[in-house]
């Protein structure tokens, strides 16, 4: 987690982080995270992990040679080698890496998508999903301790590939379910639409996870409709950008408005910045380019998020859900 | 302080910090940090604060116009506007921020420097002084408590010109003396050299500051000299550059000989990073770019430093400081 200690996440009631299997696996190799004991030990983080399968990175970030049926050929970012991601090669990674989730190889269809071009990713995926299940079953935890694997739902914005691919995930079977390819360019209508096709099919006892997503109003929307686990980078890739979450809407902490504001961030956040510090010396810090300033605006963003994720679980157990999301919402956006 | 909270400062017993006046003054600016309620205030920092004068930056970083005896002339290196600095002006400013410790405005000599340019330039610091003092007599602090004022010996290496210049400052009468001008490029023997001549001079009971300095070598044997304070961006500039010490000598973090090594980087050190995470782990931020890792190493280098001038104060009060510190500069040696 970038600009924050571990203990301070936990201070914060984080418990569970996501580690990038493409990232690691590049840097500083699966090899020595293995002989570090894994991927817990190396970083010294004993609540749960959840690794992607590194399939996004690939398509995003690396220089990507070629999609074929047994998987991906890729070039590192970092030195351009050439490198192969299979649906085996990437559970026997995440195995290594002994993550507590584990995330099935996929391809990540771009935005706007032809409709056979999706479907026929839809159905690789699939087929990749189907494998990585075997090979799973194939497998045992390197360090020990019990591994999950979830499905990722594909298929574009397209419903009746979303359906598809839903019903043939559960048909497999996993310990959890993610809908991924979504928050990549498409309108937000879409995005909530395939959300709603795909959780009407996807187990209610099991995990659904929107990957990728998103903006507190994006998090409450996909909340409403059965979602139960995010991640994103927004919270910090934000905060080191200056932009800070309120219940009140975002702040942009380099703008003159906030030069002698000397109230906090939000004074209704509990978080250690905004208990002891003002926006004009947050901004005083940020435009001094003070590192201090990316720890603190990173802490208050996970802090507003967590909040929010464990106030709708809250409003959800009391049955007042959509009163209090229609209210906050307002409040966000006012 | 970079890529440290506060808070954490005061866990790690630090209980002074060092604004830069020069910095401050520029950016965000005095008038701010007054309409904040001084710098504490703006900071969030209630321990004492040291201010410097700000002559040092004027001299090593903004383009310098002229010095004439009224005091300095510059350029802010942020937006090349032009700027005065006046011994009285100086004083103005700390006062404005209301730091604990305030320093006078001095010309640090560049090394070398030759005898007549030293001796005209220690004349008018020492001039520069009593113009301080006055002004200082003649003002109050802005927020009711109390401020102290501190002279600077200069005088370059130069015997006698130190010698004139601790003399004249101690009649003057300050609060606490600094001794300036040193580690700025000449030999360290000639550093020692001088710190040995202005001790003689300065008074015991008062606070022997000696500015810029240094390894934990330079602290030890300055210490033993008589001086009792020190600042200096060592600590925590090297940590940022992946550099840690230790009572066994210094580590580059960087270096691939800790790749495989998941030992802590001090195993007596109780920093939260030497209880927590291995070298490889370290490395690997620091190899990864993650801010984490600059967290990690200033906390460690933070703590070295502090554990050392505890150690040598309690070795002092034992009567056994020789033998400690021959022994611990053997091992860091070695």
């Amino acid at each position: 987690m970038k600009a924050i200690e571990p203990r301070e996440l936990l201070e914060l009631g984080a418990c569970i982080i996501l580690g990038n299997t493409y990232h690691l696996y590049l840097r500083p190799g699966t090899g020595l995270i293995e002989r570090a004991g894994g991927l817990h030990r190396f970083a010294h983080w004993d609540s749960p992990i959840l690794t992607d399968s590194g399939g996004y990175q690939v398509f995003s970030l690396s220089d990507l040679r070629g999609i074929h049926n047994d998987g991906v050929e890729f070039k590192s970012h970092l030195d351009g080698s050439l490198h192969n991601f299979t649906p085996e090669i990437v559970i026997d990674i995440q195995r290594a890496l002994g993550s507590d989730i584990m995330m099935v190889l996929d391809e990540c269809a771009p935005y706007p998508c032809a409709a056979d071009y999706a479907q026929a990713s839809n159905e690789m995926t699939l087929r990749w999903a189907e494998r990585s299940k075997e090979r799973f079953e194939a497998t045992c935890p390197a360090y020990g301790v019990e591994q999950a694997l979830f499905g990722i739902v594909q298929g574009s914005i397209f419903p009746a590939l979303r359906e598809r691919s839903a019903r043939r995930l559960v048909e497999i079977g996993f310990d959890g379910y993610a809908i991924g390819g979504l928050s990549v360019g498409e309108p937000t209508e879409q995005m909530y639409a395939m959300v709603d096709v795909c959780a009407a099919i996807l187990p209610q006892e099991r995990p659904r996870y929107l990957m990728g997503v998103g903006t507190p109003e994006n998090i409450l929307e996909s909340i409403e409709r059965g979602v139960d686990m995010f991640d994103c980078v927004l919270p910090t890739r934000n905060a080191r950008n200056a932009v800070v979450f309120t219940a009140h809407g975002r702040l942009n902490l380099r703008n003159a408005a906030h030069a002698d504001d000397f109230s906090p961030v939000d004074p209704d956040c509990p978080c250690y910045g905004c208990r002891n510090f003002t926006r004009a010396y947050l901004r005083h810090l940020f435009k001094a380019g003070e590192i201090l300033a990316l720890q603190l605006a990173t802490m208050h963003n996970l802090t507003f998020y967590l909040w929010l994720v464990r106030a709708a679980r809250q409003a959800i157990l009391e049955d007042r859900f959509a009163a209090w999301k229609s209210e906050l919402l307002k409040q966000i956006r006012s």
